[in-house]
């Protein structure tokens, strides 16, 4: 970046944002702040989420694109979370010296890729140098013209179900530690884990339909994986869950992975984390029309893998009814 | 932090948060994103800014509540700068393993301590693990009823002033920086030019009453230093500008420390920048009356010091209207 110096950079931040104004930007980048319009009426959403060089992500293995990507996955599925809208994204990115004007434009590129394909336009940020590694920070504003769905919304008797396949993205993260490709697992199976660790897919159309579906309850996002997520929902409506792992839906890539490089897709898929699907409580009469409409609408399964009760724990029971231990999952400051 | 862990550190954020909603927010801390309520008709502001140690700040004087604060602070003065009026504030807050939750708290203070003068609402933030020093990115959202005062909107014979004075925050960096106090330097100035660098007051007030005030054209707020900035404003107008450099406002503690310490108190209130005064351009007819009353509403001076013209860059002339070089504000990625 000592080439292209900060203004190379902002130069470019403002090239990515595009010379036509996106739809309620009034102020995009280049003043003081941005100045937006909402749809009348809405409520605002704003979430925001930092990722570090060699504690989020390695460069080792994550392209600058995939950086750019990424940091814009994890906040679009906050807001898709809430069944909201997301709109504008502010984007604070910092770089060692080292890294350069190519390297912050690909960064871009993986960025405006996903803004684009959900009609996000980026309106603001900062630039810095950086001691050490990458470090990005994205703020995602949108907005939600109902009642979004919450946390502490779930009560005993509702069951626990999620959208796609879960410990995809553990798989692939194993896959990228051990440099790939493994032993006997097919090329196609080794790709669609990668991506999903490396450029997740938000569940934006998901949250909006199952935000605005009767029966939903509780709703969030599964990033810290399964069985801490539940935990967070369980924790904010004072209930307790059974989650029945049998039920858990598993990708035959994420099992294919599991058998080549010797891995649990169980405990993947119940504490990985970083899947970005999902996760609901809804009323147990509602489940079948609400898993079979939404597929209709959006492609997406949706599968029930547990229940919430009285108490205040979550449960991995297996077939038999027998509890078992699942590591919990990411927690930073952790020894 | 590796004792009080993640959750810990959640758990204070979520105290500081308040357990009292703010006006406004329909959901605070604890959800996938906040869920906010603005003014009806109000457009939305938005900006973002990262601090990163020993780029923005050292830890060898800059305590945690100053970090705090002043993270804050710097997003206020852009709000400021729009003539807006600032409303919630996400933290995303990254610290290394050596930080201790005593001084997470710290940093939530200083935080705290200006947003409740302003009335800002913590409402939502993101928290991690740094493997070097402390990173944060504090996004702030404002709100604004009428028409922000933009930087295209100088014009030739406008004239350019500043709020309060300048070059306070290059002193109280050289102090810092020389491990104060310095000889001759009373206790007073050494503890307001410090005061100025690590707990900048945004001048939020004052940007609301300037954005509302008839006969100013282009705002900004002074972050890079005057140099830098109103070239900011010169690029966005396509105008140039001359400062008369003995018409800096330069403060009396200002012109003692570079005394006693051997700098120069024009350069300081030239390119040093981080003085988060306001920066505007007027017509020149209206200039005395503005003066008068803000200084009577909000007990803030301004002082003109310059006039746009054609052409496209800005020169500092002295008494004798010869052209002084003077040092341009800070760039990041510069050798």
């Amino acid at each position: 970046m000592r080439q292209a110096g900060e203004l190379g950079l902002i130069r470019l931040v403002r090239r990515m944002a595009g010379a036509e104004p996106a739809p309620g930007v009034l102020t995009g980048i280049g003043d003081d702040t941005a100045v937006l319009a909402l749809t009348p009426g809405a409520s605002l959403l704003a979430t925001t989420d930092l990722l570090i060089e060699d504690v989020h992500f390695r460069r080792a293995w994550a392209s600058p694109g995939d950086i750019g990507w990424k940091a814009l996955a994890v906040n679009l599925s906050d807001v898709a979370a809430m069944g909201g809208i997301p709109r504008f994204a502010l984007v604070a990115l910092a770089l060692p010296g080292v890294a350069t004007i190519e390297e912050a434009a690909e960064f871009f590129q993986g960025f405006a890729a996903l803004a684009h394909a959900h009609g996000v336009a980026l309106v603001g940020g900062d630039t810095s140098s950086s001691p050490d590694g990458w470090m990005v920070n994205v703020t995602v504003l949108g907005e939600h013209a109902g009642r979004p769905r919450l946390r502490a919304h779930a009560r005993p008797g509702q069951l626990v179900a999620v959208t796609g396949s879960l410990g995809r993205s553990a798989a692939g993260l194993r896959l990228l530690e051990g440099c790939r490709p493994a032993a006997g697992l097919p090329d196609d199976a080794d790709a669609e884990l990668v991506a999903a660790h490396l450029r997740p897919r938000p569940r934006v159309a998901e949250g909006q339909w199952l935000g605005a579906a009767t029966g939903i309850q509780a709703m969030m996002d599964l990033s810290d994986g399964l069985a801490t997520d539940l935990g967070h929902i369980c924790a904010e409506s004072s209930v307790g869950a059974d989650v029945w792992i049998d039920r858990l839906p598993i990708a035959a890539a994420t099992r294919a992975a599991a058998a080549a490089i010797g891995g649990d897709p169980v405990r993947w898929a119940a504490g990985g984390g970083e899947d970005y699907e999902l996760l609901v409580t809804l009323d147990a009469a509602a489940a079948p029309a609400v898993a079979r409409d939404l597929a209709a609408a959006t492609g997406t399964a949706l599968t029930v893998v547990g229940q919430i009760r009285s108490g205040r724990e979550v449960a991995f029971l297996d077939a038999h009814g027998q509890s078992v231990a699942m590591g919990a999952g990411y927690e930073h400051f952790r020894d």
